[in-house]
């Protein structure tokens, strides 16, 4: 699926949509992630709406491990009882990056200010696979993947990948 | 899927072998947890082989959490590196049975003596669904499935399910 | 209000009924915890009944610990969603008594055959007290406590107080 | 205590100094702190001073829990064995704001440098409260404070309260 | 240093006593655990006292790794706030064996009842090599070696071994 | 070894590379980082080249907190499978410093942009000494001992010493 040498890696994403309400009409942050990837030149092979329970969302993940190697999961990362994104997602990680979430904010914080400690972002990798978990508003998911994942991710699964 | 009244519950099983070279033909585990199941009246949905590594084993897992109620997996519990079945599955668990993976031993133990603390064995539950991992040894695969999962599954199931 | 020497060791049990049903009136397995305990000399300086939540569960434990050595948790230990008081105290705990869990499903096993493996039990220190996590059955309360606590609390008391 | 609609939300604060030498009236820290609060019109329901033991704090922790909704820890975030206040937290957030600390010591940066990094403190919620760790110096209490919890806390309660 | 076939295992042991006080005069159930493993004809090419610290633990352990295969550690698996063997090999394991402890446990039952619920023990491999924690009675020391490590200490190794 | 006081305190670093392909005279990221340390007056009492194993890592801490009380460690901490310097060294930190990793990468960011979020770094005591993890390209290497490590340490060691 990916290789890794002095050449190009190919990079194939995945779009989860944390929501127990949007349909695949009213989901503006995952068709905004697709066609920023698009645009981007990353192919989207796989696109899924979730509800927000942690073996929904790890059912999601795994379904799309078997084709992509860059996954993004955007929505489900608030504060409330039921936001547990990040929740069902960090155990799974095999290396976390810190860095990917702290940049998110700093970044955040230029935009919104002190608000931006209210953002839970986390990315890592699973087998060599790299997984993003980022917020579900139009803006903060445009931010993250304009900003900092196409921008990295080929940088990441070549130093990452199997 | 299963139901929690005053009535029966409805056992829907899964058996995952974790084997890098068994075949379905050659799972003689597989077979025998398969074949106890049915005699006992419950179904088998869902059966696979699959590799030890741990994204193969949560993917399947995942996969079977969608069909099955009560899944089993075999193999890939031992104490060499590339073992690696309960440390896929552990931190998957809402609740973890401690009694499970004790009984299985002592009964063990009765059986083959202090060889018994080589046996590692998992129980617990994910979404209300009984999850058990257990040794790849025919005898022991036995041991487990015959004189623990199947005379308690319905139970845990009504104590467990949604 | 505990000491350590030669002599004896002054034990203040404190009983905590996890339920939301529950009354003091009908809270049977609290009542028999209480006798229990000072039928063998134990002064209960502490009892309550609180909620299925963590944070309820946390707080009563940290009021009893201000008054008592020995702290007894009955309920909240099955395997629903709403069973939580293993959570709840786990992770307080200084040092974890595997032990105590263990021997409770052992003499459990003897009663009541493989249905042991349901019986969730936890037993550790807090500060040099000891907490324990029972189920909210009459039988099986009576049992880790006429049988386990009793017997042992001052042994432990001697070996772990400050 | 609070809720969470379209209008506002009430605060209710608990500031709580975790310090072994310290009275009410050297506790300059604590002190500053309720009147950056008070000025800002969020009302102390809740005050102590606690020493710097795990049991403490948890129990002090525990009671404010059940009068405020925004609750302060000062003190105990250093790198000695006595500072234990990150440590007693930690395992009782439900949820982490990983840019609480992040922002806090990014504007420690940019007033002491790089000495910033001995800064230890933690943001987060439980059961739907908010509970920060902040250091117990006077400049860096009231850093925290006034830049980042006093603008944001209605925020963070309206995202995460009950 | 130790070889995986179809013949014998050769197996070095490794003894650790923590301890403050004793002496290698004094230590009896070093001397006690040294000659049950010789006259079972298995080799004991490192042994030393260590303090009750983790530090210190954790470089004994470190060092007697790099010439041992079976490292046994005896004492400090109390419930003091001092005792810490436990907790500092526990993090350092990377398989955990729970059936040693339960094993040990259940024989201790045996022997003195009840009171089986203070001994911790613990047992699990490093990279291959088997690592035992087991109390520093003379007694208990000597049921975990005679009935259990020495049995079964070639079975272990020839499962876990590189 | 070192003491806290009003005056100096004395920093005896340890310097670890760890790779499985450079020599002592390949090592130039380690070489840099002794000269720099020399260059602020900061003796290197230990120095040692270890392969990308979780034991050899561990074992290399051990040995070098004998003698050091400022341990860097250097390479190992990538993102594929066999970088395993950041997992050896985190459970054995008993204070963790969250703004060391945070602010290097802020640093980090500065120079190369988004390409920081691939750094892992971690910083924190272990028994009052400092450990760090750092990268092992001799220019984030030398950003981290330059402007972050020579910078705090003796306040680190003043804060942290026992």
């Amino acid at each position: 699926m990916h290789h890794r040498d002095q050449g190009d890696i190919s990079v194939a994403a995945s779009v989860i949509t944390v929501s127990t309400t949007r349909t695949e009409k009213t989901d503006v942050s995952g068709e905004t992630i697709k066609n920023l990837l698009r645009e981007a030149g990353i192919p989207v092979v796989h696109y899924a709406i979730c509800p927000d329970r942690v073996i929904a969302i790890r059912s999601e993940i795994h379904r799309a491990l078997s084709e992509a190697n860059c996954i993004i999961i955007t929505g489900g990362t608030g504060l409330t009882h039921d936001d547990c994104t990040i929740e069902a997602v960090a155990p799974l990680l095999d290396k976390k990056m810190d860095g990917f979430g702290e940049l998110f904010r700093l970044k955040s914080y230029e935009e919104v200010g002190t608000a931006a400690i209210l953002s839970r972002a986390l990315g890592g990798t699973i087998d060599g696979r790299a997984v993003f978990c980022i917020p579900g508003s139009v803006k903060g998911a445009a931010l993250a993947v304009s900003e900092i994942i196409i921008p990295e991710i080929r940088h990441i699964l070549r130093h990452a990948g199997r």
